[in-house]
């Protein structure tokens, strides 16, 4: 702290985080924009952060979490399709043969999403996605998947909610598929988060309400979507932005063309050792034109393995 | 209040409505469910409240408000366009020729609020609402817009918020027309407000990132478009909710449909004298199925005539 301003959280804020410039940019970005003397002061209404998820907030490795969801329903829904056996993209899905289901493309893998994602109510889909949430286990960590959240990032989380910022997710993942587990994970409530979507019907049903999940798309809030979901959930451009590829270029532009002072983070994998190291090749997480521009333009970019103590809370217990 | 339990606002809330069992019917309901020792009691993260806006936390007679915003548009727009005299819908509008203006039906109107709410930056339309708030006046009252807000419906607002609801605006009128004024006026956030909207576009605009309104219909925040919104922006069933006409119906039997205690409530506009009086056959809020049905379930009726002292902010002074 450069003068005797409380600061909430200062002092004790990010301990997962190794000293260094890029926790100081952290606490030093707060502190000037919430001080009431400095010219960069911003009002509270207006301290808007949003963060990526898949591999900013939680690892996202070997693929998306959100596609063995859906490999893991096709699963369990097909004691009623026994057709599936025979029939495409299920087939390989069944068959555990994932390179015949890449063989699909977009429209196998479409049909996937929606199969799994669409169909029932909003209220069914919920239950289906909170009892995934509390029974799945990744495939090599062998853990629950909210084990492989970021403490460092939730500490970041945290120390911008006490300093008064609303906090935003605004990922590329289903909104739906978010929204029952990340409220309790992260500390994010429900309407603090921003995904993609299908549309929806409501239905009198009869006296009991219901709305429906069609299978359309309604919004995909990756990469140009950022700022349009951002737009629409928020209505005001964030002061703080994190991502960890090319997919949030556009949401950090968007910040950075925020009139008041902004901050941009990336965060980069580079611990194989602890999580996994992947950037400009990647199949899941490019990090390429984003990479670049970063540095062309200072935003601040997060090593895993120089800037975090540990990756996951798991791991707290060994750290003294 | 029925124990000695604090209650946010018990004793000094809800001044400018009148002693009665609408207002003891809010009071109840809030004591209940804030109440930890209480069976209905509801955790602050699901207190969600939603009122509609139009006739329900401001006026909207003769016509929707936004309607007169976008005949302003018009004519400030015509300077640009002289072949407007000509065009129609533009020429009955110039003409100040309504009869001839509706005869445009549908098409007409979809018009006109495509030429004044799409075509520019979310930036631009930002400040041209901003603008025509801060100087347009109501034909009769001849007042600001949000002069004609409801005083007792404000501090209903206050009274949630201090017991920690989270309020949201759940209008059929504009997101985008809201936005700008509706936080201060209200202190409604802007990420808390829904409504209409019109589809979008992210440009880079050659390092100057903009999002332009595109003329197309998003989401119409309307009848059963209004549980759609709030399952896309709140993502849970309100346990509170407010409207005064049949628009409001779905909105309503959603919060019904909470397994949770909720309050659900119309506002009748029964004031010839302070505001205006009309329900069944009115043009602009019209209030037949929902009065039917609140009455059949035992949901709140306000009387703006003998439950609300006063009804505008403005009244005020003139009250003891
Ligand atoms: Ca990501
Ligand atoms: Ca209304």
């Amino acid at each position: 702290p450069t003068n005797s301003r409380e600061i909430a959280g200062a002092g004790t804020a990010l301990p997962s985080w190794n000293e260094g410039s890029t926790k100081q940019a952290i606490l030093d970005f707060v502190e000037d924009v919430t001080n009431p003397q400095s010219a960069n002061y911003i009002e509270p209404k207006d301290r808007i952060a949003t963060f990526d998820n898949d591999g900013t907030l939680w690892s996202e490795q070997p693929v998306y979490f959100q596609f063995f969801f859906a490999i893991d329903r096709i699963k369990a829904m097909a004691t009623d399709h026994p057709e599936w056996k025979d029939q495409q993209p299920y087939k390989a899905i069944l068959e555990n043969d994932m390179p015949a289901l890449m063989e699909q493309g977009m429209a196998g893998l479409l049909k996937v999403v929606m199969t799994t994602h669409a169909g029932m109510t909003t209220d069914e889909f919920e239950k289906i996605v909170s009892d995934w949430v509390a029974t799945a286990k990744h495939p090599t960590k062998n853990r629950p998947y909210t084990d492989l959240i970021y403490q460092p990032m939730l500490e970041l989380v945290k120390y911008l909610q006490q300093n008064d910022f609303k906090v935003f997710i605004v990922s590329g993942g289903g909104i739906d598929f978010m929204r029952p587990w990340a409220e309790d994970v992260y500390g994010i409530p429900k309407d603090r988060i921003v995904g993609s979507s299908i549309k929806t019907e409501y239905d009198y049903n009869d006296g009991q309400p219901i709305i429906k999940r069609l299978p359309e798309i309604d919004l995909i809030d990756d990469k140009e979507g950022k700022p349009i979901g951002i737009h629409r959930y928020i209505g005001r451009k964030p002061v703080f932005a994190a991502g960890n590829s090319d997919g949030d270029l556009q949401m950090l532009r968007w910040t950075a063309a925020n009139s008041a002072k902004s901050f941009k983070l990336f965060v980069h994998h580079t611990d194989e050792a602890r999580e996994w190291a992947y950037d400009r090749d990647s199949h899941i997480g490019a990090f390429d034109k984003g990479w670049d521009e970063a540095k062309e333009k200072g935003w601040t970019l997060v090593d895993m393995k120089e800037d975090w103590k540990v990756i996951y809370p798991y791991e707290l217990d060994s750290v003294d």
